[in-house]
C-alpha cells in the first residue's frame, strides 16, 4: 500500500498529466456534441422539448460522441469521460483517490470550456441545462439518473474486463450505445445526463443550478453500486494487475 | 445424460446464480430503455402512435439497449435477455430445462421491476403495453412476432457459432440491430416485442393483458423453429462443447 | 477450368443447397425489414413521402437489416443478399454462373415471400413499390441506382479482401451502413433500392412494374463496374483461393 | 531526407496512383451521401432547415458514409477522404507534401463530381452549400469548424495508432461517428462540414462561395493543431515506421 505522498507523486508524473489532458479533451468533445445537439434542436424547433425527432438527435449525439471520446482516451487514461465513472473506479479500487480528483477536475473543466465555446461561437444562444420534469420529485429524478448511471458504469466494468479478448474492441461502442439508449428512455423526464461534469458545465454556463444535486447524488450512488456489484458478486474473478493506461477503464 | 437431480443441483451453483443475476440485470436495463423510450415519445407527443420519429426513437432504443445488454451478460450467462431466446436454446439442447426456467424467471422479474421503476420515478406516467393494430387478427400478429423472433434467435445462433473467430466480436451488435430493424418494420402493427418477458412486464404494470398470448405463442414458435433450422439444416457441423458461460449464447 | 456439367453438379451439393437456403433467409429478412419499415411509416403518416423522419426510419431499417443479414449468411454463402452483388461477384470470377443463377433465384424468392407475408399479416396494407421522382428521367434514375450499387458492391469487395485481418469483423456492418447512407441520399428520388430482388418482390406484390427496368439495369451495371475496377485497378494483388463459403463475399 | 525530385517520383508510382484513385472514390461517395441526404431532406420538407428530423437524416448520412468510405480506402491510401485530414497528416510528417497535394486534388475532384452527378440525375435540384447562421460571425464559424475538425483529425490519429491492436478494427467507425456527432451539434450553425473538399464541391456546383473561407481556414487550423498535440504531447511514443498504405491513416 503506497503512502499518500507517493500516491500524490504518482499523480503528477508525465504519464499522469497526459491522462488528465486526455480526459479534458474527451469530456470537452463529448459535452460539445451532447450540449450542441440540444442547442441545434432548440434552434431549429423552439418547441423541441415536445418533439421526438429532437430526442433522437440528442440521443444519437450522446451515443456517437461518447463512443468516440471513450475510444480516443481509452489507451491513455482508461476512457472515463465522466466523474461518475471515475468514482465507480475508485470504489472498485482501480484508480487512486488523488488521481481520481485530478481526473474529475479535468473532466469538469473540459465540460465548462465546451459549454463556453458553444455559447461564444453561436452568437449567444442559450446553453440548455438539465432539468427534471415538473411533476417529478427530485428524489425520483435522482433514482432515475442513478439507475441509468449504474448501467453505464457496469458496462464500463464489463468492457474493461473484456479488454484482452476480441470483444474488447467494441467496448467503447457499447458504452456510447447504453448512454444513447438511456437518453431515449429519460429525455423528457431528467434529460439523461448520467454525468456530473456535463450537468455542472451546462449549469454554470446556462446559469441555473436548480436540481443540480439530482445530477450528482444519483449518478455517484449508481456508479458506486455498479462497481461493488460487478467486482464482488457478478464477476469476482481476480482481474490481472497489468493494464496499459494509468487507470482502469476501457483501454483498448 | 445427467439425472434430473444433478441437473437441478447444477442450477443452483454459485456460477448458475450469477447467470440468473446477469440475466436479471440485462433484461432490466433492456426493458428500461425500450419501454422508457416509448414513454418518452408519448410524453413528448401524445399522438406519438402516428409519428415516424417516435418509431425511430423506440427502434433505436431497442437496438442500442439490446446490443449492450447482450454484451454485458454474454460472458456470464450467454446473453439471452429474452425467454424466447432461452427457449430457442433449450430446443437446440444448449441449456438444460431447469436452468432455462430460472433464466426465464429472472428475465421476467427484471422486466417487471424495470416497468415498476419507470412508473414510480416518472410520477405515474402510463407504462405502454404492446398492442396489435385494430384491423389485424391475433393470428396475424402472432405470425409477425414469430417471424421476427425467428430472425432474432437465428442471429443469436450464428453469433454463438462465430464466437471463436474475430467476427464474434460484433455478435451482440448484430443481435441488437436485428431487433431494431424489426421494430421499425412492425411498430404500428404489433409494436415489435419479440420478447415475452418484455410483453409480460409492460402488461402487468400497464394493466392490460389483451392479446398477451400473441406475444408468447408467436415468439416461442419462431424461436424453436430458428433453433431447429439452424442446427439441423443450415449449420449441421458439430459445435465444440467447451464454452465459457453457463449456457450457450453470444458469450464474447 | 471445370466443365459445365461439373459446375452444375457443384451447384447441387449439400453445401451449395445450404448456401441457397442462407441467401433465401437473409434476403427474406432484409426485405421484410426494409419494406416493413416503409409500410410502418406510411401507416403512421399517410403523407410519409414528405417527411424526413420517415426517411430516417427507412434508411436505418435498411442499414441495420442489411448488416445483420449479411452477417448471418456470410460464413455459409458469402452474404450477398442481392442479385446485383452476386452479379458483381460473377464478373470478378468469384462465383460460377450456374451457382449465381441459383443464388439469384433464392434471393428473389425470399424477397417475394417477405412482401407476401407483410401483406398477409398486416390485414392487406399496401406493399409500397420503388418509384422514381416524377420530374426525373428513367435514365437519371438508373444512373443514380447504378452509382449507389457501385458503392455497395465495391464495399463488399473490400470487406471480402479484409476477411483475414481483424478489420474483416466489421465488414457486414460497413455493407449495411453504405446501404443506409445511400437510402438517405436518394430516398425521394429513386427510393434507394440497389437490389433487383427487393425491387422485383415489392413490384410483384405491390402490383406495379412501372420503371422496374431502372432497378435492374442500373444496379447490374454498377455492380459489374465495381467488380472490374476493384480487382483490376485498385486492388490487383492476387487474392488467396481458399475461402470458407461456397462463394466469395464477406464470409466472416 | 529524400530530395524533392525523388519525392515527386514517389508520387507517381502505380501504388501512389491507386491511392489517389481510392481517395477520389471515397470522397465521391462520402459527398454523394452527405450532400444527397441534405437534398433529400429539402425535397421532402422545403422548410427542412427548421426540422430536427432533417438534422438526424443528414448527420446519420455523414456518419454512415464517412465510416464506410474511410473503411474502403484505409488499406490503399490511409483513408483520409478530406484535405483537412491530409493536411493534419502533413503536419505530423506522415505523408509527403507532393503526395498530399495529389491527395487533396483527388478529394476535391471527387467532391465536385459527386455534386455534379446529384444535380444531373435529380432533374436539376439545387445542391445546397454550407452556410453559417446569419447572426454568427465568420470568425465564430471558423472556430466552430476548426474545433470539430480537431476532434475528427485527433480521432484519425488515435485510430491510426491503434491499428496493430484489435481496437483498430473499429477505427473507421469511430471516425464516422465523431463526424455525425459534430453535424448534430453544429447543423443549424455552420452545417458541420469539417471538410474543405466537400465545402468546395457543393459551393462550385451550388453556385455560392459566400463564407467559403470559413470552411478552409477553420478545418486546416484545427487539423494542424490536432496533429501537433497528439504526436508531441498526448502520445509522444515513437510510431513504427512500417505501414501498409502509402500514407498514414486508419489503414486496417
Amino acid at each position: 500500500m503506497a503512502s499518500l505522498k507517493s500516491r500524490l507523486e504518482h499523480s503528477v508524473t508525465a504519464i499522469a498529466l497526459r491522462s488528465y489532458l486526455a480526459e479534458f479533451i474527451s469530456t470537452f468533445f463529448f459535452v460539445f456534441a451532447a450540449a450542441g445537439a440540444t442547442m441545434s434542436s432548440r434552434k431549429m424547433m423552439p418547441d423541441a422539448a415536445s418533439d421526438s425527432s429532437s430526442l433522437v438527435a440528442i440521443a444519437v449525439a450522446n451515443a456517437f460522441a461518447l463512443s468516440v471520446t471513450v475510444y480516443i482516451s481509452a489507451n491513455i487514461s482508461g476512457g472515463h469521460v465522466n466523474p461518475a465513472v471515475t468514482f465507480g473506479m475508485v470504489v472498485g479500487g482501480h484508480i487512486s483517490i488523488p488521481m481520481a480528483i485530478f481526473y474529475s477536475i479535468s473532466q469538469t473543466f473540459g465540460s465548462v470550456m465546451a459549454c463556453l465555446l458553444l455559447k461564444a461561437t453561436t452568437a449567444g444562444q442559450h446553453v440548455p441545462t438539465h432539468a427534471i420534469e415538473h411533476e417529478m420529485t427530485g428524489f425520483g429524478g435522482a433514482v432515475l439518473e442513478g439507475v441509468m448511471t449504474f448501467a453505464l458504469v457496469y458496462t464500463v466494468y464489463v468492457a474493461s474486463n473484456l479488454r484482452p479478448v476480441s470483444a474488447g474492441a467494441i467496448g467503447p461502442l457499447a458504452i456510447g450505445l447504453i448512454a444513447g439508449a438511456n437518453v431515449l428512455a429519460s429525455g423528457p423526464f431528467t434529460g439523461g445526463s448520467m454525468n456530473p461534469a456535463y450537468a455542472f458545465g451546462s449549469a454554470i454556463v446556462g446559469g441555473s443550478f436548480k436540481n443540480q444535486a439530482v445530477y450528482w447524488v444519483g449518478p455517484l450512488f449508481g456508479a458506486a453500486i455498479a462497481g461493488i456489484l460487478h467486482d464482488n458478486v457478478v464477476c469476482p474473478a481476480p482481474v490481472p494487475d497489468s493494464f496499459r493506461g494509468n487507470a482502469d477503464g476501457v483501454g483498448v
